[in-house]
């Protein structure tokens, strides 16, 4: 079996630390790791198979030898090092919403549009994590009875914006309990027993980054340009698990019984929906897992061709590390 | 001007509380309070107006020579007390579910429907905490352009469930900060760092009876019995204050600068609506205030003939206490 030369840029960030240990969980043929940072990592170690791999610093000849390159290290260090990567022979796998909407880089989640990783140029780019979780169930639904509409609301867990939003949580939830004022330096506002319905930064129109990349990714990676899409993204004080509130509405009814033997049998799926004993899907639960889990599907007491449902996944995982090397996986013929 | 000899039935729970000190805060004409509650609580003081008054023991003849009772002790309670109270001659305004879908009972919001709260025989319902802050803002809106669908998923606070639930998520707190498995007591799953799509019970056909009662109450509260309306009720790690996502389509499209300015000046509503500077209503904010707050006010990028909103308010005082004074103020006509 081929075996890969494979270097993690960003890789001691959250999702950095997922992308390498997801490559050892999941057996990947790795003949070499390299673990890129910025300076201020420079020496950390990091335990792979047993051995320990230390970090380099990123630079201009970081990705000579280099078959498979995964990032996780933002937009402008992707838009600065990804065609280096490629021009020295890699596949890139990113993380960042560098290039998600550019016309020739695919967007991909395999278990949707794995079709679409395959007209690659070198790059190919991970969706946005509250995306990921929701076209994974909405594909094979949509495969059944197309989609009309999506409204979705997003309770998004701190991890998702990194090591500095889940230290702040912690110490807001210690200071909101010692009855100190909570000090907010990642957020705009405290995060601790509170809801804020600002993720990324807001654009003329009223709607946050966040939630425009739910509608212009969404419809990239199902191949419908024109779904009519809706989003409202709110950060809330949890660590990890993005929880989605979604109603959607199809050509055509779908019984909610039918949506959830669909659904049974999707890829990358799995159904926590009893809600009678109390189970449906929890971030909690969610966290270290590797499925989109779905549950409380129901049929829409306000439109007799709609479903609500409710979406939970690991934003690490499947939100990002998990499908990037998925990615990899599908591009490598694994 | 005429004094009130006022009840507070379940005056030892945390909105029975609220309803003492809205009282008060309000400047009520109450010339005489009784405070009424379980033989647990029976002896316990609290403060009013400089006084203290003691907790009595509800029971059959605790409404002899009461004008106004307020009652927030649980439908069965409410059942039971609410017509002995009438029969005694009070007025009883009643924050359980035990009345609220009753045809021949007011279901009432001062700002929305106040015309209704007269026609009473003797109890005017006090609608759930989570209808009451969405009708607050629809109304307004409504009479500019008919409604025509809602969808809402909401962001509820612990507070609404009461004390032992405030309790439970500081305690798990603690738990899940020092590593240890967080008991879950009040709520069927850990609350602290999580979300629970599991508000009162499950019924028939998937839905929660919260979020049943935000369409039936909703529809009886707006005179509009076959208003479409969706909704998904979520607890999630915060003490007092409810959050909600709407999306709400118009018969009309209204732009959301016209919106605005018809919030501006609705009763009851504040306006918290400046995204460039992260200005939005929050939780941590309403928590102790009177208004309905109301922000991100954007054109739904799914359906051009709807907005999308987020209101918040304070779920112990708009949500319960305040609102049940307001009842009380409208019919003495204060």
């Amino acid at each position: 079996m081929k075996e890969y030369r494979v270097a993690v840029v960003g890789a001691t960030g959250m999702v950095g630390q997922a992308m390498r240990e997801i490559l050892e969980e999941r057996g990947f043929p790795v003949s070499g790791l390299r673990l890129l940072a910025s300076q201020r990592s420079r020496g950390r170690r990091f335990a792979f198979r047993g051995d320990e791999v230390e970090v380099e610093v990123l630079d201009e000849d970081s990705f000579r030898g280099i078959d498979l390159a995964l990032f996780s290290a933002g937009a402008p260090i992707a838009k600065r090092f990804a065609p280096i990567a490629v021009e020295a022979g890699a596949l890139v796998v990113d993380n960042s919403s560098a290039f998600r909407m550019d016309e020739g880089i695919p967007l991909v989640v395999p278990e949707v549009n794995p079709q679409d990783a395959f007209a690659h140029s070198g790059i190919i780019a991970n969706p946005n994590c509250s995306t990921i979780q929701m076209v994974v169930v909405l594909k094979p639904l949509h495969d059944r009875s197309p989609i009309r509409r999506v409204i979705v609301s997003t309770y998004q867990s701190v991890s998702g914006t990194g090591k500095d939003a889940v230290e702040e949580l912690e110490a807001q939830t210690r200071e909101a309990q010692e009855g100190r004022e909570p000090v907010a330096r990642v957020y705009p506002h405290p995060i601790a027993f509170n809801c804020v319905p600002h993720i990324d930064v807001f654009l003329p129109g009223g709607y946050t980054r966040e939630e425009m990349k739910m509608v212009g990714e969404t419809r990239k990676i199902m191949g419908l340009p024109d779904l009519p899409v809706s989003a409202t993204a709110v950060r809330v004080p949890v660590f990890t698990g993005h929880s989605e509130s979604v109603n959607v509405e199809f050509a055509e009814a779908i019984e909610a019984d039918e949506a959830r033997n669909i659904l049974q049998g999707a890829p990358g799926v799995e159904v926590v929906d009893d809600p009678e004993n109390a189970v449906y899907p929890l971030a909690l639960d969610a966290a270290g897992k590797d499925p989109c889990f779905v549950g409380r599907i129901r049929p829409d007491t306000s439109c007799p061709r709609a479903l609500n449902l409710w979406i939970v996944s690991d934003n690490l995982r499947k939100g990002a590390a998990l499908n990037a090397v998925q990615i990899a996986e599908l591009v490598s013929g694994l």
